[in-house]
């Protein structure tokens, strides 16, 4: 049997924010079979993960960040790899068989070869949604938790601050912050994520960045006794702000910065005298360093999951032709939650 | 007895680079005795720390900058604080008397009177010069210590680079990173600074930065393997060129920012996503916050002075109206190693 394997790729390296042109559709034929001896494995995608960093990759510049697969380039006319959920269609790797459910690094497109070597894993979905493989129980469930736990080390009762709150990571930072003990306030950029994070994921408070015109004055007035710790999602402008804020011994978790993303966007420049005189410790930070704390996270989550603690946001646009605008989307502010597509159903 | 005590103070608050006009001497009757029940105690100054983080101190804007004695605001007029090394002249404290040799918290003056509370201890100079109780085996010392071994982790074989590293701290971070097994190169600001580091301090290799015009190159020629470690002592461009050379897991010890302390300096802007792919931890630190290394501090300090392992370099102005010139002389680049002025012999 053989199909036709619709892809996403880009048309062109990407300079400034992506744009619908950047990207087309493209269909390759694929035999759903193996030759004799192959141990490679073909999944049928289900959800694939929509991220920021993917941005990244796409421009020209992109590998001089470190060595991580994070900043592999994305060379136009390719398949694109991401994150996602996929069921096992044909394996030369007998670990896999048919009809199981994976989570690993497959593409943008409706099928995907995983090579010896790839990103594979089974999973039980423990009757929860397929999606929260990729969000929730997913990368952006490790990146909030270790991000939180084991880079900002909390205490209980401290002032948390963080940016991109009712993003794929943000939302779920402040959560575990609410639950260990914090207080916790967001930033959002519209009245509709701001009522979300104070009504529906109980943060302490939350604000319309797109509504403040001095952010250093914003953060005081929310946050009086100072921040102690700042999940930063966006870097430039928010991030000089937080360490203008912040108490001393204060820790920022740099895990995104989305501001930074975009070619030409301000970069930012914290004051040094704070970070020496604060004694603040700023860090970035991938999930991926922290496979030692996969266990506890994913227990403690699906604790928190089954006693309906934790509210995961998962928005979830349908059809492998709708990649492009999720992940544009993404720069303009659209998703609420973890952005992610469901190709196919299971 | 009564003495004329004479000063340092400024005559306004401080902005930009400090120059001669904005100091002046002042002479005060002070009285060396003490009211009857007074705890008080009264130093003749012997050696006096001049330091550049004096000069954010001197500034109105100084006091937004966390808590710290570090930040506490000089006022026109008044004495200014600093560490130094000095000689007991009478007492109300019964833990002290007469002819003490103590190091604390005096002034720029030629004696002092330490209220209950103030920041003061004897010492023993162990056959050392007095000039080492301010350098090698003070603060600086600490500071270079302390921000090597706590806060950067050093492993064997660490590739170092140090800022400013012919100053009070860099001078001797290069030397303990080098005792402890890492490669070490370190900017300065001349030739001969150069030639100190290279001859008679023992580092792998030293630059002047002030013949290159793009640092990111020059690192990248000093270190073809990638920073692992920076100590930075200057901020702006030089941070951000040492993030951008940055290893996986690479550590940014931020201890002092010389470049930015003058008004108007250009703020670093290190590359975000740097610090994010790269893993890299940026931290700010204060000697004052490790005093739990401090005994390991002194003893394995004084083993390696005693064994000619550590060169410390100590540059010694004389006489309490020199003061002025060798602040001002802190901000263009005259001094080699730690820098003090001798107020009086012992």
């Amino acid at each position: 049997m053989e199909v036709s394997n619709r892809f996403i790729t880009i048309k062109n390296h990407v300079d400034g924010a992506p744009k619908e042109s950047d990207f087309e559709i493209k269909a390759a034929a694929l035999p759903l079979t193996l030759q004799p001896g192959s141990t490679d494995i073909i999944v049928k995608t289900l959800y694939v993960s929509i991220d920021p960093y993917q941005l990244n990759r796409m421009k020209t510049a992109s590998s001089s960040h470190g060595t991580s697969s994070y900043s592999v380039a994305v060379n136009p006319g390719e398949a694109i790899d991401a994150y996602g959920v996929a069921k096992v269609v044909v394996s030369g790797n007998p670990h896999f068989e048919k009809d199981d459910l994976v989570v690993g690094i497959f593409s943008w497109g409706e099928y995907c070869v995983v090579k010896p070597g790839g990103m594979i894993r089974k999973f039980d979905p423990m009757g929860f949604p397929l999606s929260y493989q990729v969000g929730v129980l997913g990368f952006s469930g490790l990146t909030a938790y270790a991000g939180f736990f084991e880079v900002c080390k909390p205490k209980k009762g401290d002032k948390v601050f963080v940016s991109t709150a009712s993003g794929s990571v943000g939302h779920l930072v402040g959560q575990y912050a609410k639950l260990f003990g914090c207080y916790v306030v967001g930033s959002a950029g519209s009245k509709e994520k701001v009522a979300v994070l104070k009504e529906k994921l109980g943060f302490d408070n939350a604000f319309n960045y797109k509504e403040e015109t001095d952010l250093k004055a914003t953060l005081k007035r929310y946050f009086p006794d100072g921040i102690d710790i700042y999940f930063d999602n966006v870097g430039a402008e928010m991030q000089e702000a937080a360490v203008a804020n912040m108490n001393v011994f204060g820790r920022v978790a740099v895990c995104g910065i989305i501001s930074e993303y975009i070619n030409g966007g301000r970069r930012a420049a914290p004051e040094m005298l704070d970070i020496v005189y604060k004694r603040i410790k700023m860090q970035g930070f991938l999930a991926a360093d922290h496979f030692d704390v996969h266990g506890d996270f994913v227990s403690t989550t699906c604790d928190h999951l089954r006693t309906g603690k934790i509210h995961p946001l998962d928005d979830i646009s349908t059809g492998v032709e709708s990649i492009p605008s999720a992940f544009i989307g993404l720069f303009r502010g659209h998703n609420i939650g973890k952005k992610m597509v469901q190709i196919a159903e299971e």
